[in-house]
């Protein structure tokens, strides 16, 4: 590595930052406070980290981990899309991918285009390693939702229907963790914090 | 993986949401804003990542993510100590340990073992993954304090010996990084952002 690879790196190093403003729709455990970008990264790569045994399929957990790190970064340019919101499209949207060229495009070239193929890998969502990043990702606000008495989706008047769709996608990551996932639901459904 | 593991995981993950509510002293890069442990963790993860090839030894880059993920876990029940603060130790104190063993202990056995295992050598500081998960600890900071004019140093009125005795471990993980970080240090000085 030479100087002016350390200098791009330190640019892209400041540049992500602004991650750690971004907020998104659900709140902490047990909170009213928001959580941001930056927060939910290195919560679900520690939930990847002692979940990956419960992977349907051998996965390389170094690469999952990258993934679940990176995955929001997008955002700093595109914002975030609350996943229950109809009007707007959530995943690989041109806004998107422009933002993943300009802003993993601050690196060498090398890990700017690793960097970017991890990106639309998780998009993409077809991979092992991108189905079980996936299922942390929609695991985090679910026990969050849980622990906030409905959270968003008594905020936002979300059913069991929509929750169920797209909760339904951990199975895809793990069957075991999905069979939690889904007591879960239907235990909401019965205290009445998520509606049928 | 069965399901007492899976329920013990989901305890621990819980539990560490609370790292969010641990706030720093420094700064956010350009900010009034105080970073939290959650947000600094996630950011030297990606740091240690793309920067890895600078590294002065060959180093096992998921266990030095590991390391930076969970490096400040031990802070929900110890707090933060501020680098500078000479009235208080800062690493490897009983209350840590005993902090790493009621956390990371929530875990199924071999999980809560290999994650005191890998803070326990973090702390120690001796293997490549400890000086290198170290020198990206001390860099974020210099980081920051560099943009925010002075930053934490000019707040507690910490001077350039204290500043270039604790920065100088960066040399330890990788010499090319020194070498860019006593750049800055020396710029700080001539811009009289940090007093000689």
């Amino acid at each position: 590595m030479n100087t002016q690879d350390l200098l791009d790196q330190i640019a892209f190093i400041k540049e992500i930052d602004k991650v750690k403003y971004i907020q998104r729709k659900t709140k902490l455990f047990n909170s009213d406070r928001c959580e941001n970008d930056a927060e939910h990264s290195w919560h679900l790569a520690l939930m990847a980290i002692v979940l990956s045994g419960h992977s349907n399929e051998p996965i390389d957990i170094l690469k999952v981990v990258k993934m679940v790190l990176i995955h929001d970064i997008v955002e700093i340019d595109a914002g975030d899309v609350f996943i229950y919101d109809t009007a707007k499209n959530h995943c690989n949207t041109d806004e998107e991918r422009i933002a993943a060229n300009r802003i993993f495009g601050l690196l060498p070239k090398i890990q700017a285009k690793e960097l970017i193929a991890i990106w639309e890998e998780f998009e993409a969502g077809e991979t092992n390693e991108a189905k079980f990043a996936k299922s942390m990702d929609r695991l985090e606000p679910l026990l969050q939702n849980t622990s906030n008495n409905g959270g968003t989706w008594k905020e936002f008047g979300v059913n069991y229907d929509k929750v169920y769709e797209k909760k339904s996608v951990i199975k895809e990551g793990s069957k075991s963790i999905w069979n939690y996932a889904e007591g879960l639901i239907k235990e909401s459904v019965e205290k009445g914090i998520l509606k049928k």
